[in-house]
């Protein structure tokens, strides 16, 4: 395994990925922003199966948080982060500084509409116009044949296929599923934010989804019913306050009322300061 | 010369121009609305110079228009439009339907934000970012190593510098001087709207910019006094009707009052119920 290669310029990652696709290389590109958990590497190791070179980046990205965010505190820790990557065999780490990617003069952004306006939209404006932005601008500073994400963003995902689609950029992008702790917690990179009892309670996110998965499997199609079961649920675990708890329309994301096409239960909870979202497509089997 | 080659599938015009750059040959594209007159043909004479294949759209943009413009009578030629560029050595007309281009669930926009404030900006609403939209589609699909833009329209040269620029495309956009009629009329598609006695009136927006050119040559530097005497010549000419004169700096677009850096005389100007557009950087020559 060779040593892997940290490139900190747009120029220079531009060229050298320029120069693999001119060898007919196929090039795998895992956008993150750093602090890597077992999720993370599962992207990664899905990329290295399809892939001859296999790009990460690490990029805390500023226009994806709002003002009341986390930003400055998001946990950072790059060496951890390159040991980890070079251990699944990643060949290069894009890890460019915040005045490469938004230099003084910057103004000019990324909108996907109808998909980005539910759910985490409502919670958090401009989230997601940071999230397409950044996922274009990588794009094209990459060019990768194929780009791998985490269906735990199940809407980011969808922004994300939304945009590559119309604005015609010539890749794939492919979702895997979510990497959960043993006892079912989503993998997330703030999930260090957590004390012992809140990490406890964090457990109710999963949870509400078995139940929601249970309900459906026994034939209930009522999403308020499945809602509200869901919501007795969280609110039974101490520390916890619901942003969202909804079903909605695995394609467009809007509300469902009544389940007839694939939908998927989307949740989002404050546990103790610590914002924590999941999700899981109804009828799917939810591994935990 | 061979034949040229019309495409209107964008899957068929990406992996063309993939391949083409696999094989390391240039590309050089014209983004048209068709309607071709001397001045796109000067864009395309200057992208046969650089490049191995040279590709020209021609697709009527909705997105640019607004509810009131002239959209659906924009004047159309396909075949007078495929042998002009036939005759000038274009390999490649990309020739998309609307529904190629915008299908039913379509909803991802690009917005320049600064740059797209001023002038046009201000009188057409949503133009701009409809112009960002589709070139940045349009680069998606032709993957061209330069794009060519004339400079009549310097508002949106200056959008798609800003939008390639900041997104990290990896192509160079490259602006040609204004093509005129030999009494020095700015070439334009639109110009076929003009009556007789219009198409004389017309002449006052060139007039006007010779107006500014002097008087800065004489050493006036106050931007009200050029704009006041631009003014007064359009309005001595019938039929017209005056949008906006305005000087702005030539890179932030921002109204300029005292003339010190590198400035750019615009104006839009409606003569009849045609709107025409024409401009300046002061102290460049104006060649009409």
């Amino acid at each position: 395994m060779g040593k892997i290669r940290i490139v900190e310029s747009i120029r220079e990652m531009q060229s050298y990925c320029e120069a693999l696709r001119r060898a007919g290389k196929k090039i795998s590109f895992v956008p993150t922003m750093g602090y890597f958990h077992e999720g993370h590497l599962s992207l990664m190791k899905e990329a290295c199966k399809q892939a001859d070179c296999v790009v990460v980046s690490i990029y805390v990205n500023p226009t994806q948080f709002g003002p009341k965010e986390d930003f400055s505190k998001y946990p950072r820790d790059f060496e951890r982060d390159r040991e980890m990557a070079q251990s699944v065999g990643v060949d290069v780490i894009f890890f460019p500084s915040n005045q490469e990617m938004y230099p003084e003069t910057y103004q000019t952004y990324v909108d996907v509409e109808q998909v980005t306006k539910n759910l985490c939209g409502m919670s958090r404006p401009g989230h997601f116009r940071g999230v397409t932005t950044i996922c274009c601008k990588l794009f094209n500073i990459v060019k990768p044949h194929t780009a791998i994400f985490g269906k735990k963003d199940f809407q980011q995902l969808a922004a994300i296929k939304r945009m590559v689609k119309d604005l015609n950029m010539d890749l794939e992008i492919i979702g895997m599923p979510t990497f959960r702790e043993p006892d079912g917690l989503a993998m997330s990179s703030r999930n260090v934010y957590l004390s012992k009892e809140e990490r406890s309670s964090a457990l109710a996110l999963v949870g509400a989804l078995k139940l929601a998965q249970k309900l459906y499997a026994e034939g209930e199609r009522k999403a308020d019913v499945m809602i509200q079961q869901a919501e007795s649920l969280i609110k039974s675990a101490p520390f916890t306050e619901i942003d969202y708890i909804k079903i909605c329309d695995t394609s467009t994301l809007e509300d469902v009322n009544e389940i007839k096409q694939e939908a998927v239960m989307a949740l989002a909870v404050k546990v103790g300061k610590t914002r924590l979202i999941d999700n899981s497509v109804l009828g799917e089997e939810l591994k935990a």
